[in-house]
């Protein structure tokens, strides 16, 4: 007879779940030892609770299916709850496992014991104690449907430590065979809308968001932008944005205000499609919040609950009914022989030589990027010249730190690497970010990950010397300054990363990044470089 | 007209809150900024909101009064929860300043918002939101006085980004000058009850916890020990025990269930001072979790609230009338002359030889621990001979890890470091919690913090091994004992340590170990010790 935890990991594994991104604790002690009953079931262990929930955000955004974690008890939840929130803002499906005193053993109020619900109330759509093993099999049935909805959730399923050991007598409830009822329908009010403001001649522009950043929304975008000369936009922080090779290209939502202001200046109508409507990251003294501008409207062509691609693709066949979208499924290129969309690309950035700088690292990174990349991006601000350098690198897919919670690039990139062992991971990172969750290479050292990290070290917060100035408290004196400053003493993340068992070097001049980049590219498994910087602020 | 900021910072310094350990983002710049303009507060960065809360618990362990940490939204407050979690378990006074949203930048639900009043709700014992800067004065009052009761309480104030910015207009609320009425009187009756107790011919023990554990308590409770023969034991995890030189010697309670059942084994009289009565850590199948044993009654001579110290003194005086107190103001030891607790202390241990393991690392360490020495001890199992090798060493403090959430060592160190410059402090460290916050060291090298950190490197979890057996999942094959090993690759502590810019080697025999050890105290500033030992399970 198997017992709670071989029943939970039998039953993820049934329902498609087969990672686990593990930092196990005492309470956990059952599912760890019935990992060798259910072969099905990887565990991949880290260090830090922050690093598998960032991992398994990664692992979800590529394959589209949950991974599980496995935490213990409030203070491991709590540890990666930032993580969660990323992922919450991403739409990741993710099944959330943490693990709690026995039931019998709660109200001792033993150290450990901190409310766990309160906690995953503030990341979670769906939350469950299981206080039987016999609902075990039903409850995490629920939390794999309740992750895997439309947008994906985090599911919170609370372990206790008896529910685990415990065999489950026969189940009292039926296990509905409830499955995800997919996307909401896409509404032909919103479509009819949609087209009739793109008609209107005033100047349109179409936010995709969510699923919409994929092939066929892009697709289906890109044949309405051309028909009716809207601007097309994504949000700025998306959580899977695929690019390159022969996808239309689409210019990301500036994360300044005044930038963002600019793009949408002039706008009548802006188009939702998967997008929420826009606002700034923070509040800035004097300035507007909504970034929708005075006099334009702002409509829902598809909510993020919605088929935001399928609404597009309805849309562009009502305004472009001539224009044929290219075979999504073999991924050739029909559209590009008949539409004006064919665009002729520009050449892919030269080698840089001389100084390194942001921009001299990020033509690096756009001449070498290798087809079916995937790119993580928690570059801040010396990632401001990426998307230019790249947009034209072969096919590749561009994961961004969407909860605007730093620490999520190396553990984002480790479970990407996971979901995709045959594809080369990119992980780009700040220095200051990269040191929240810097136990990620470790997990990548120990899993044999193909993952290179470029660390962009430039000694600052450099994004914060930026929003010094935004926020209007610009008279900073040098105790202010000093709280941005890394460089006392500077981060040698050569080091750091030969501690964790990942190989690395160091870059202080364009030539060496390029050699070093393309050697890490060369070479399987994890590498970092050190990419020595000036602050462009 | 000073704005919100820095009336915030300069009610805090009036308030006696003079250090803050911070990681701000963009909606704490205007606290940054406002720095300069107070300058008897002192700005601590930390690369890690646990780091930052961590420190923050060190520091008021040590000194008993409140810093302030600067915490970046609910993101920032989630990654110091475990180390708040800790602190609230040790009762330990904090001002938790977390950095919100502009007020009518909330509901437009920007990516980095979050539900921070749950999260805060979880640790604190008293939270606020300012919602206009004329409250700002009386807010932040009300918060140094809740975080400074009997006993000590994280306050968490929340601070929006517009009331940092704002000038505050007349406080609308008269100040009241409330000052915390200090610790409960002692009960008389307790008092007489446990009198009656003790002298009931039965078996007694007595539990000190809280404040207890310093030295006035403990001299007090060591009269009483003498002159009625009751067993005098501390909790598992006191916040800070007195410990050393002239002072009573207590032996701490156990934490493995077994253990502590075997201490209080036939006691049928538990007298709690400022202890909670005690409880097993987790749950494990078949035991009790109540360490109680059946037909013992336990007692509170004082709660956590009420002065315990005092209450012991009352009994001692009750049961043990003739004994005398040592003069704990000039630290002169008038009680060993006339009492017989005057004990002949067994020698320090020698300088080991030979292999270097957790036993004979905790020799040298006794051996050679400095006279005011700092101990913070995250060491777990690492740590078993720790207490006896340092029994008889010079009068040291002694910190651990109160709340069970790993990750709570480093920047406990670097807290108390802080707190106190003219003492030596020693970390001791397990090497999957060092893991945790590792970020501490920067901080460490950053300030110059004269912290010796010696992390047992067992490369294992090796506490889950004998969890594993303890939960009864004693069958556990590869996969799982995978989960708990740090072998693959293994961590090397040097390069870590050394990226950070600490001075850092690594020892394998007990003679190198000693060396290093007494080499890192007679040097200021931060060093590590990588000191690899096979695990102990």
């Amino acid at each position: 007879m198997p017992n709670g935890a071989q029943t939970l990991i039998r039953t993820l594994v049934e329902r498609g779940v087969e990672v686990c991104f593990a930092n196990p604790g005492t309470s956990e002690m059952h599912f760890v030892a019935a990992l060798d009953d259910v072969p099905e079931m990887r565990a991949v262990l880290c260090l830090f609770e922050g690093v598998a929930t960032g991992a398994a955000d990664g692992y979800a955004r590529m394959t589209g299916r949950p991974a599980c974690t496995l935490l213990h008890l409030g203070p491991g939840l709590a540890n990666g709850l930032a993580n969660l929130h990323n992922a919450r803002r991403a739409g990741t499906p993710i099944v959330n496992i943490v693990g709690d005193h026995a039931l019998h053993h709660k109200p001792l109020d033993a150290p450990l014991e901190s409310d766990i619900d309160a906690l995953a109330g503030t990341v979670s759509g769906w939350v469950r104690r299981t206080t039987d093993a016999a609902d075990l099999k039903v409850d995490v049935t629920l939390a794999v449907i309740a992750a895997s909805g439309s947008p994906g959730a985090v599911a919170t399923l609370i372990l206790p430590a008896d529910v685990s050991w415990s065999e489950p007598g026969p189940s009292a409830t039926a296990i509905a065979m409830v499955h995800d009822s997919g996307p909401g329908a896409v509404s032909a009010q919103a479509v009819t809308a949609a087209a009739k403001a793109l008609r209107s001649g005033e100047t349109a522009a179409i936010l995709l968001g969510g699923a919409a950043t994929h092939e066929a929304g892009l697709r289906a975008a890109s044949r309405i932008a051309e028909a009716t000369g809207a601007n097309l936009l994504c949000e700025t922080f998306p959580a899977r944005l695929e690019r390159g090779g022969d996808l239309p290209e689409v210019e990301r939502l500036g994360y300044l205000a005044d930038f963002a202001s600019a793009q949408l200046d002039g706008v009548k109508h802006l188009i939702l499609a998967g997008a929420r409507s826009p606002v700034t990251f923070f509040a800035y003294p004097g300035k507007r919040g909504d970034l929708v501008p005075e006099g334009c409207e702002a409509r829902e062509l598809a909510t993020g609950s919605e088929d935001a691609a399928a609404a597009l693709a309805r849309l562009a066949d009502e305004v472009a009914p001539g224009s044929v979208a290219s075979d999504s499924a073999t991924g050739e290129v029909a559209a590009d022989a008949v539409t004006p969309a064919a665009v002729t690309r520009a050449p892919r950035p030269q080698r840089p030589t001389g100084s390194l700088t942001a921009e001299s690292a990020s033509q690096a990174i756009g001449a070498l990027l290798p087809a079916g990349a995937i790119v993580v991006d928690e570059a801040n601000t010396s990632g401001l010249w990426l998307p230019g350098a790249t947009a034209n690198a072969p096919r590749h897919d561009w994961l961004t730190l969407t909860g605007g919670a730093i620490g999520q690039g190396l553990p984002v990139a480790t479970g990407a690497a996971v979901a995709c062992p045959g594809r080369p991971v990119v992980c780009l990172e700040a220095d200051g970010s990269a040191m929240y969750t810097f136990q990620a290479l470790w997990t990548q050292a120990r899993e044999g990950l193909d993952v290179t990290t470029v660390v962009f070290n430039n000694s600052s917060y450099a994004i914060l010397n930026l929003e010094l100035q935004q926020v209007g408290a610009s008279a900073a004196g040098e105790r202010a300054r000093q709280l941005l400053d890394l460089s006392r003493p500077g981060l040698d993340f050569v080091a750091l990363a030969t501690g964790m068992g990942v190989p690395a070097t160091r870059a202080t001049t364009a030539e060496e990044f390029t050699a070093q980049f393309e050697r890490a590219l060369a070479e399987p498994g994890p590498h970092l470089i050190d990419c020595v910087v000036p602050p462009i602020f």
